[in-house]
């Protein structure tokens, strides 16, 4: 008898199955009992009939309770009324592990429980279904870049220095030096993109910002690529080409965990490349047309502006060339205008926020060193930095997706802290 | 005319190209200009007849210097003589940055030197290699887990407590809470095999160790892997077809940088599974027999013993069942004697050391708790870790990975420093 995974049921159908497996829930009469099973590669239905297994099977049926662990051996036979297509006969029940006051129970309850019990709540339905569509889009990610030749490449998260500043570091001794954790990789990967053309991280970035939004997280995972020889433009061809992948991968296999979170997919049908671009100049406009007299030329967006401005479309939508003031010390200029910078923001669309970040860098030597002038940065610890822009420097663009809004978007998730296993909030580093 | 890679040009033999590229090397007379060219992607030699082209292109060609960035045009023609089965007619040269000054020079540079130029140091051509390598040995772990149903999870980085107690770690402030750097995401994926059945992290990790060897880094990537329903025997499995997956992968790929780095594929070529098992304690006896009385029952090995033991196979050595009192809390006794536990080191050949550890997890409530309390742990830390125990409890077993070794090993690389694009290192925040 095969031990096989829930999930490779489908191929077994008529074969008798062993599966090893915990009790999501429970249903039962007098005669029969309706076990629905998990072992983390899907759900399954398992029917014990009074009638047809020994009495021992059907007492441990009626008496095993919510997460008790457990073989189960059955029939896999096709059930054409379920999604996953079949259900289980079930002839045999070896419990392992019992379980006892399993805290979340069908009924409500409050985020902060449910955040205290993280671990547990993971193995509920929509948060299993979530970290489904997250392993698949970082298996789509790794699938875009490799396919284009990308060169993964990681950055320290430990450095000395801060690409913007030093507001929101976290802060730690390095022995006896100070160090900071990383908010972003960018600088290195420009380094590594000298040597290697095109590369890309993927890893786990931290800001000390005391906000509570839906939209941030203290720590998240953000993908960087980084491409030498690429100006702006070549840049946005990536980052429409890489998301709309990202939809696809998870709309061709994810559509069990949509489904489960009741995902309407037909919004997720019309993401396809190429995105509408609009500048900044005409998203102020817009908004101004729209009533929003909270914001002027000069300003950055807020999460209202950035919703607006994403309900008046069904793609995600660039915002182009950004004031040169809001923008950090290494972006390129505007060809034809200094008060603006190449550089473009992705705003995904149902008020999910900003998922992608870009730009073109400064690649001239004395622009550089005149921006971390102009930005006070320490000049040592940007010294090697500076210094890629003498020796062959070139056009190059880059930028990052994160994950967590990402994830939170294309599984309609309400608040980006259900798209990260285990979230860190402020006020929350438990479990 | 196409703008292509250095990569694509054998299937552009006889057509007219242009790259983006960057001068490695130069050998020149008055009639003619060898150029080494690179772009990330690989290396081509350019070869300038001054009777060929205008006179301002020879005149580029001879003036440019090491690390120049520049656009070259030319026709790809056959040549059997070089490794990579192509050469550049060149036709015309666009410089675009010049190279002033370059720090690395084909002479013999000092490590320190090397190391405080990483950002520069990239660009040679076994750096470059031992990257490609990285990068081909982190997508065929993608590969590998995505095939098996594995679940990426990515466990926290900054967390309240830590698995191994609390000594070598960087701790930060949390807000006003004390925060650790994460040595490990074992615990959390633990939980997560519970809801998932299958996953993996894939992440640095950190340890404020002054370690000073060739083995070992501040800052690493490790690859952990944790199994719902699995005994140590099934883990030992899945470890070697993972190691021989990576080796296979690198040697179908990575012939080129394997051929730059003079690499024995010979030894590679052996890697295969099954991996010989060796317990702990025919490893002591071994190494008694071997001379050496610096090690006793019950000692954890140095760098030599490993070695000696390495030595002996042509393939990595497991040795399995450790002695308790040297291993972390939360190891599965052995069912037949209470002094060892469930687990296995895996040697790496060729002196590179320890490369995977892995073990079964106690899944006893009682006996777990027990454990906590006998390493004097904080059971409040540990709590919802403990938890876990109480509700559907299943054997389970993981191991981790660590990367940076098996780049190493695989590349044959000198030091684990050339492993990683950045390194952290005692006294080596920079770049
Ligand atoms: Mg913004
Ligand atoms: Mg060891």
């Amino acid at each position: 008898m095969d031990k096989i995974m829930i999930k490779e049921m489908p191929q077994h159908v008529g074969e008798t199955v062993r599966i090893g497996c915990w009790l999501a829930n429970k249903r039962s009469s007098g005669k029969i009992a309706f076990l629905q099973l998990r072992d983390g590669s899907g759900f399954v239905q398992g029917v014990v009939v009074k009638a047809d297994v020994p009495e021992d099977v059907f007492a441990a049926a009626k008496s095993i309770n919510q997460e008790t662990s457990m073989y189960v051996t059955g029939t896999v036979i096709e059930d054409g009324r379920s999604a996953f297509g079949c259900e289980l006969q079930v002839s045999g029940i070896e419990v392992i592990g019992e379980a006892e006051d399993y805290p979340i129970t069908p009924k409500e309850h409050g985020t902060e429980f449910l955040m205290d019990n993280r671990h547990f709540w993971l193995r509920s339905k929509k948060q299993h279904a979530i970290m489904k569509i997250r392993n698949e889009i970082i298996r789509a990610t790794y699938e875009f870049f490799n396919d284009r030749g990308f060169v993964k490449i990681d950055p320290p998260i430990l450095t000395g220095s801060a690409p913007e500043g030093t507001s929101e570091l976290f802060h730690t001794k390095y022995f006896d030096e100070d160090a900071f954790l990383s908010q972003s990789g960018q600088l290195h990967l420009e380094a590594a993109a000298m040597a290697l053309g095109k590369v890309f991280s993927f890893g786990p970035t931290f800001r000390a910002e005391k906000s509570k939004t839906r939209r941030h997280l203290i720590e998240f995972w953000m993908m960087e690529p980084e491409m030498a020889f690429t100006e702006h433009d070549e840049s946005l061809e990536v980052q429409e080409q890489y998301v709309s992948h990202l939809v696809r991968s998870v709309l061709k296999n994810c559509q069990l965990e949509l489904g489960v979170l009741g995902r309407d997919t037909s919004k997720l049908e019309k993401i396809q490349a190429p995105f509408p671009r609009i500048t900044y100049d005409e998203a102020i406009e817009f908004l101004h047309e729209k009533g929003f007299d909270d914001i002027q030329w000069g300003d950055d967006f807020g999460a209202p502006h950035e919703t607006a401005i994403a309900e008046h479309h069904d793609k995600p939508v660039f915002i182009v060339n950004y004031p040169t003031a809001i923008k950090p010390f290494y972006m390129q200029p505007h060809p034809d205008r200094d008060d603006v910078v190449l550089c473009a923001d992705l705003i995904a669309p149902e008020g999910y926020g900003e998922i992608i970040g870009g730009s073109e860098r400064i690649h001239d030597y004395d622009l550089l060193k005149q921006r971390i002038e102009e930005h006070q940065l320490d000049p040592e610890a940007y010294a090697w930095y500076l210094e890629l822009r003498k020796q062959g420097s070139v056009p190059h663009s880059g930028f990052g997706l994160g994950l967590e809004r990402t994830v939170a978007w294309i599984s309609g998730a309400e608040h980006v802290r259900e798209a990260i296993p285990f979230p860190r909030l402020l006020n929350r580093l438990y479990p």
